[in-house]
């Protein structure tokens, strides 16, 4: 089956709120194998919300209305289907009587333009709300189907769990992702890397590119849970074996989360020394909700372009204040006679009870220097503790 | 003149993102006066992308795109603009140029897929990316504008603000807005505060809640610029009467950033000493592109529920370590028999040539105290350094 989404509300396209109903609504058709292939934001005006309806329904089965559905003279939704599917709304007793209790239990007076939301038309169904005076509209003719929910997130997720899915649910597919982190290495390159197993239609496997690495989408569409983690566990595997070492997560990791782990599964602790990335690496591994056993302390100077800190001070100094096995220190400067926009950091890891004493430079753009530092630092953490 | 967004990519149709794109571009569409009509998201699939765009140039004049690219075979916005126009793509030798330099700088080599985001067709002329490799198309053939931006948010807004939005301006109703930011205040007291402000049509006035505190958005529609902001002026000045101190900056500015203009200032320098703030303090302090002259240095120490190193003890340790005027300390602690999801944290300020010694404590639900206390320590900074 294929859906689409159209959000009604001039408050979308005035830049007052982010839509959030297009995420959550295609997390919700995935889980039950509903392919999503538009989604739409359209003004409070009839016309164009008739002419997006009927484009709509020209291309998709399944036609998912937000907003609209509210009391006021800008509430247009239930209008343009009745338009679209030329039929007459009609004020429904059995809805009218529910509006008035609910009313009547929070002793507000009710006002004639609330009758709208007891408005149904022939090929509608009302959808029960319970956490709002708007029921939804289920509606299906020539074949095609549209639900038409709420806008508050509260009311329509709440509708869409209890009243909508339960009924949508075909039990017949389910559509699953991991998702695989990658840092140091370029879109492209992965894409010229991974160009054998892109073609498949099922797992299929997108790339994406994030601010802390590359990411490997792989999904998979199948009967059930079980059948689907399988597929994708062959794809990632070799995913994986072409990849190597550039993987550094999946799905919800996080660069310091990953290195946090690996240094309380060696109860390594660690100290930090930093310039040029501000604050930010400490502020990263420190931050994480499990640094507690690790982390022993930060120490940051200002990034001079005078006075030349090399990473390795920065690391010792680190280790002289604070008690900690590893050391860590990113310095970094302008490249000498490069680009401007080029800066150059190194990045020092001393484990003397180990007589490991690693240092490596990389290069981000000027603008960008502080957040690529911390992240370079955090993976080549990964990287040695990996090996240990 | 009419416009409207089409917002290219699987992952907003598979619920991994939120379109933050729409509300970025509607505000910044209204600020020139042009109408936002419509906003839709579309995967990457070449037949569909083409169907919107179609369908998009059918009833819009202007079409502005996010996404679809890069340089991987999923991206496919410049194939799609080119077979709705009936031209063929080929690789523009400067455009090609610029990418081999841009790879050469970061030493990592060019893979040959790249040359797809040297593409031009004979109506579209390339827009300048500084933040990435791909380049924009402004497109314009039969009265209609396709204007195609790169997906990732900073690519996208520097472009806009840049590249499109000066020539795009037109210059007849012009909105404008002004955005008041206040901190530590509620958004129903503020509310109920600026009630009598509120109903005003023109400016209008509307309160968002933010992270770092609520923000109140004066926005004005004149002939002019001119006309516009003094018609904002006023109401702003009636505002900043009503809510006195708590209001600590305006549209751009972030916590960090008025901490250090007061600062520079003051020719006044800052040391840090931070434990429940975790880092995140010292990093958005010395983050600040003008730290430099202020930024003395921070000590980030373990938040260890057991030892209680107090904040003026912290802000002692950083002013012995570092040479600075000003020391900043930040401790925490969970509220002994509170509820355990509130946290107390402590902030000092130490300015020992003024013989200045402020200490106040502060609340913050758990899962928020790092972000909090360092937001709450750059307001206080603020506070004393507005009265010094």
């Amino acid at each position: 089956m294929r859906a689409e989404i159209v959000c009604v509300g001039s408050e979308l396209l005035l830049g007052d709120i982010v839509d959030t109903h297009t995420q959550y609504l295609a997390r919700r058709l995935s889980s039950i194998g509903i392919d999503l292939h538009h989604s739409t934001a359209v003004g409070d005006n009839l016309a164009r919300v008739v002419d997006c309806l009927r484009h709509a329904t020209g291309r998709s089965d399944l036609v998912l209305t937000t907003g609209g559905l509210g009391p006021t003279d800008d509430d247009l939704t239930r209008e343009a289907i009745a338009e679209l599917f030329g039929e007459t709304p009609t004020v429904d007793p059995v809805l009218a009587d529910g509006l008035r209790t609910f009313f009547e239990l929070r002793k507000v007076p009710m006002t004639t333009n609330n009758l709208k939301q007891a408005w149904l038309i022939p090929s509608a169904h009302a959808i029960t709300n319970d956490r709002g005076t708007a029921p939804g509209w289920w509606v299906t003719k020539l074949g095609k189907t549209i639900i038409a929910m709420p806008g508050p997130p509260g009311e329509m997720h709440h509708m869409w769990e209890h009243e909508i899915e339960p009924r949508l649910a075909t039990g017949e597919a389910v559509i699953r992702s991991r998702t695989l982190k990658l840092f140091n290495i370029s879109e492209s390159r992965v894409d010229e890397l991974l160009k054998p197993l892109t073609p498949a239609a099922n797992p299929t496997t997108a790339i994406y590119a994030k601010q802390d690495g590359i990411q490997v989408r792989i999904t998979a569409k199948a009967p059930n849970d079980a059948a689907a983690m399988s597929a994708i566990a062959v794809t990632e595997k070799e995913t994986r074996r072409i990849l190597g070492d550039v993987v550094w997560g999946v799905d919800d990791d996080t660069l310091d989360s990953v290195a946090v782990s690996l240094l309380n599964a060696r109860v390594a602790t660690v100290a930090i020394g930093e310039s040029v990335t501000a604050g930010l690496l400490t502020s990263m591994l420190a931050g994480n909700d499990r640094s507690a056993a690790c982390f022993r302390g930060g120490l940051v100077v200002p990034d001079s372009e005078g006075v030349e800190q090399r990473a390795p001070d920065l690391a010792r100094l680190a280790l002289k204040r604070f008690p900690a096995d590893i050391g860590i220190g990113v310095s970094g400067h302008l490249v000498p006679g490069s680009n401007p926009e080029m800066d150059e950091f190194e990045i020092a890891i001393l484990w003397p009870r180990r007589g490991i004493e690693t240092v490596v430079t990389q290069r981000a753009r000027h603008f960008r220097r502080r957040a690529m530092g911390a992240y370079h630092a955090l993976d080549e953490l990964r990287k040695l503790l990996s090996l240990e």
